[in-house]
């Protein structure tokens, strides 16, 4: 279930834009703020199972969006190359060693 | 106008696979094989409003994707960081600067 919950919080970081208000907000509570699934049903006045069919089609849209669009998968190949690139800075001079970890911050930061 | 078609393909290129279908077939014809609105209009046995219609459409869709995911423009960023940081590799012997140019190379193309 960990997993899971790290796999949705991940994919929903890159794909939120794309939900609709309903699925954005569902997950969030469910995923991001623990709430139950009765919870999320007595607040958003609509039974389990509805919140309980809106979550599964949330994250299948997730799971989509990676498939055609891969975010995810690049930011991870991205953040390992990036870290294998902090290691090459040991012959450059203090002011270039600097400027390279600046680079490579700003590049771990665009995702 | 060229402009536009830069643009167009440009976002295309990124979200591609969010598109219908029709989307992409009229884009493609359009943009990258330099048809005429008549002529996809006859090959797709539709009207020339109705062309023009759709591909108003999926130019508007690129658009919008772009507005929420912005990887068009995280990519231009991207593109410049890279840039300066392979000025730096002059202070690199030349195992580490290979090194460095393949690990740039890398990120260039993973977009």
């Amino acid at each position: 279930m960990l997993e899971k919950v790290l796999r949705v919080n991940a994919l929903y970081d890159f794909y939120q834009p794309l939900l609709t208000p309903k699925q954005q907000e569902y997950l969030n509570l469910y995923y991001l703020n623990d709430f139950s699934l009765g919870e999320i049903a007595e607040k958003s006045q609509v039974t389990r199972q509805a919140v309980h069919d809106n979550l599964k089609r949330a994250e299948h849209a997730l799971e989509a969006f990676e498939e055609k669009l891969g975010l995810f998968h690049k930011h991870e190949v991205r953040l390992s190359v990036i870290s294998e690139m902090r290691a090459l800075s040991g012959h450059l001079n203090s002011e270039e060693r600097e400027k390279l970890d600046s680079f490579l911050s700003e590049l771990e930061n665009l995702d």
